[in-house]
């Protein structure tokens, strides 16, 4: 059986579990297993199909719709690939300075982009107690507009980072895990690392750790999360993950020495983020638009991060993991010590032996965002994924 | 017979008397009776259609190019979702800061960005006696470069707002009202109103309102203008609007008592916009890139709005309207006292009210700026719909 | 024989010997003349083609990648015409301010933007030194990717400007002039004069009359490269016109004296560009982020060039060129004295004259961009256009 074979198998037996159907690609924790793992499978087919050049475009015209509250150079490309790849024309929304809408504007607007959209991407994760609220607010709205026929269809909402969840980005990092292990139940057992690493650049989201760890607590994996005092993700999403690890037969830990969590470790992804009252108070002062509270908060964070600055992936730490060739992520782009500035999350020389580990693990994103969208907008994927197969429509090759 | 097949007849008794082939759809009153008909009912069908995802490219491909200059969102997605429905790339042309060019530098441009392009969607609204001539300069150049061989066919010009008329804001508040009033016959004798109300957020301009009495006044409405001294619209579309009146056995009137002109209205339309004279300095300003002067300016228009604060549609004067329920209208976003603004052209809970009807007048835009394109690059519009229905290109349904 | 039919006949003689396959359009002196003479061919194949209506697209979907280190109109539409034409969706990397980053920064963002692209775009030609080398470094980058298997495959690059050549303009100025003159063997003999001319605008880059001579020397052309002492190409490329020159049996020649230059010339291409010293002085202070210092490099450079103010093409110049009827070429938007600057490269006079030539002379470029791509991603482009010739995929025409 071919590998394709296999994803279409499982595609059709998770077929009626999905929780997607005609909703948003909000939070991993949002989900059950069976629409996670037809994620995956979904995305992999995707892969296969287009790998072998098979055209996968399932819409003949209509809009993806893409709104930038921070800045995106990857995520930006991989929402356009995966527009593309299903047959959509992309539109971004450029509200010009960042801003916490609410009310009649987030809720006329979202109508306004809709009238001719099929799934809309939005990044919003700077702002704590923001983001995800205001993913929601846009979904309240074209249901809405939905139910009372001002549009056609209700767009997708798919999230490209809020303040809360990446779990383009997760869900990303889930294949590449696979991929490297062979599957998702070889991950059971294995030390899992997520660590705070040292920033000079700018204060980051928490999304990334915290869709991390909430993802991959799920299956059975022995997670670590190492960051120094006063670095904590959010509260819920830690509880999140203690539950998941418990259901799944896994293990959880909070470490606050990075060097004792690498030890033996068969994964580490070692990477910043602010402080959560630093993104809190960012929040408050993006409410009241105060911006030059917004400089000086940063300034505060980044003399923050500076005591930690020991906090440094390097060789000598690699070799302490599990026959010290751990497996090392990134989302990128990362703060490389000599490179990208002077010191931060991780040594040029240790980075450079697993640069493209960190390329494989971006990869899978175009993947995984075209098969979210598919998830919202198709009854039922494995049919539209054996409909691809069957049409099997490719660029003449000349 | 279905609503569709109701278009088309009508399509196919209006196909030999168009006047747009070939040209530009840039003022509802350079277009006959039967053009404003058949662009009507074209919209009709292309929504009828995209409703039963039936895909309606008429083009395989080629780019829609668009010049804003001026701010937009709601626009901006019409025409991409517009030009995405047909078929088209979307390219737009950024020219940086807004500016008043004319002579070789549009002649060159508009050629420049012609070569693969069916339509161009411009939006030049803010400077008086400058956003048409504008567009004419650019529609004589591509004229020009397609008769000399240059371009081997002349992309069509969609005016998106210009300082005259805003066609494509016109026309979907028309659909809108055959919509609610259930054909354009039924809009004879109605009291519409067309008033000026209190902004606080910048001088707006003047082609809404004049786009909408000079469309309104063709079909017998009861038509009245109302606003403070000073808020005056151009003379010669006033003068337009009166004869288009006498002609369609309706009557035209101004007022400057917003109280008065709602009562017994079955339409209101509060909308604010900047006196001419501000306009017409704007333009001045501008050609002598005096941009300290131009903001003066917009401080003295806001200065001015201020003396009529209280030109604010709420419920009270909605009551007096044809049995309390007259059909409120904006072409988004509304200045709403109390939610984007302390104080502006409605209040919140008057808006809250009628918010919906708004959304649907919006949806029809995407629709009427594809007709408007199809009219001008169709030599039979009737044909072309026919051909859409004949071919029944479905999105796959999965 | 239709004049398709003979550019597919070339093409099939060509067929075996081009050597852009798998790689990228960087550099015409990269090219044997096979590739040129197949790029051109294609180029005219696709231009009867859409003249005639028949779709262009060899890929279902994909995306098409800009990277704009310098401001562009002309060359933005002709890469978004050209991704159009072929089925590609356009998608820009904005990387804010400009910069000469290198490193891990190119080859990770490069690997980044191509998980689904088929070409990129690239236009870098403000600095000396660093537009090619950044072109080489993103190149290296895909190409590592794609052997890796982190790319299914490598998109091409092509060159929209870099500090040494600008193919895509170079190409496009010799499609006209084999449209003019009726065949690459009618240039032999021909007196070309690539000139420098007075620009109040700014120090602009090297590479239009660089690409010019060194493509045009290798038809058996009378080259003359005229302008002031200090504005000296960079020594290599002279190096290579020079050796094409003597190898086609033509000549170069390098003059200080415009109005000598132009005596009896067929063509005459008067067009201003900074000298080599401050394009590499830039580098410098572009490497350092001294952004005033940049500034005040431009004024040097502005105030060098006032020095040779009466270096401007006029009726008394084209006058005693050829039968008083030379070719004007410029690759535009030129300084017009009197229209878009007080004194410039041409009087308006004489070059209205001229104007549609210019018009002519672009309207190549969309074409040659989709040739090149067509040339580094078609195994054969006889076949690829034999294809799109036999499966006439025309637009409805209604």
């Amino acid at each position: 059986m071919s590998a394709l074979d296999g994803y279409v198998q499982e595609l059709e037996k998770l077929d009626g579990k999905i929780c997607t159907y005609g909703k948003d690609w909000l939070r991993t924790w949002d989900m059950n297993d069976e629409t996670i793992r037809s994620t995956l499978n979904c995305s992999w087919a995707l892969e296969e199909l287009i790998k072998n050049n098979v055209s996968c475009k399932i819409f003949k015209s209509g809009l993806g719709a893409s709104i930038f509250r921070d800045n995106s150079t990857r995520t930006r490309f991989s929402f356009a690939s995966a527009t593309s790849m299903l047959g959509l024309s992309l539109s971004d929304l450029d509200e010009g300075k960042s801003q916490i809408s609410h009310g009649e504007t987030v809720r006329e607007t979202a109508t306004m982009i809709s009238f001719f959209t099929e799934a809309i991407g939005i990044r919003d994760d700077l702002y704590l107690g923001a983001g995800h609220k205001y993913m929601l607010e846009v979904g309240e709205s074209i249901t809405e507009s939905a139910e009372k026929k001002v549009l056609f269809k209700r767009p997708c909402i798919i999230n490209l980072q809020c303040d809360e969840d990446h779990p383009t980005q997760a869900m990303a990092d889930l294949s590449h895990l696979v991929k490297v292990f062979g599957s998702l139940e070889a991950l059971r057992g294995k030390k899992i690392v997520m660590s705070w690493a040292y920033s000079p650049s700018y204060g980051k989201p928490l999304s990334v750790p915290q869709g991390f760890i909430a993802l991959l607590s799920r299956f059975g994996t022995n997670l670590v999360l190492a960051h120094p005092e006063g670095y904590d993700l959010i509260p819920e999403i830690i509880e999140i993950t203690k539950k998941n690890a418990e259901k799944a037969g896994g293990s959880f830990e909070i470490s606050h020495n990075m060097r004792e969590a690498f030890k033996g470790a068969d994964v580490v992804y070692p990477k910043s983020w602010a402080p959560m009252w630093i993104s809190e108070k960012r929040t408050q002062q993006l409410k009241k638009k105060d911006y030059d509270g917004l400089k000086a908060t940063e300034k505060e964070c980044l003399e923050l991060n500076k005591k930690y600055i020991d906090w440094q992936c390097d060789d000598e730490m690699m070799a302490t993991t599990k026959d010290g060739k751990a497996l090392y992520m990134h989302c990128l782009p990362a703060d490389i010590s000599g490179l990208s500035c002077e010191r931060g999350e991780i040594t040029n020389e240790c980075f450079q032996k697993n640069r493209l580990d960190t390329y494989f693990e971006a990869s899978h994103k175009p993947f995984i965002i075209a098969s979210m969208i598919m998830h919202c907008k198709c009854k039922s994927v494995a049919g539209a994924i054996k409909g691809i197969i069957a049409r099997n429509e490719k660029n003449q090759e000349f």
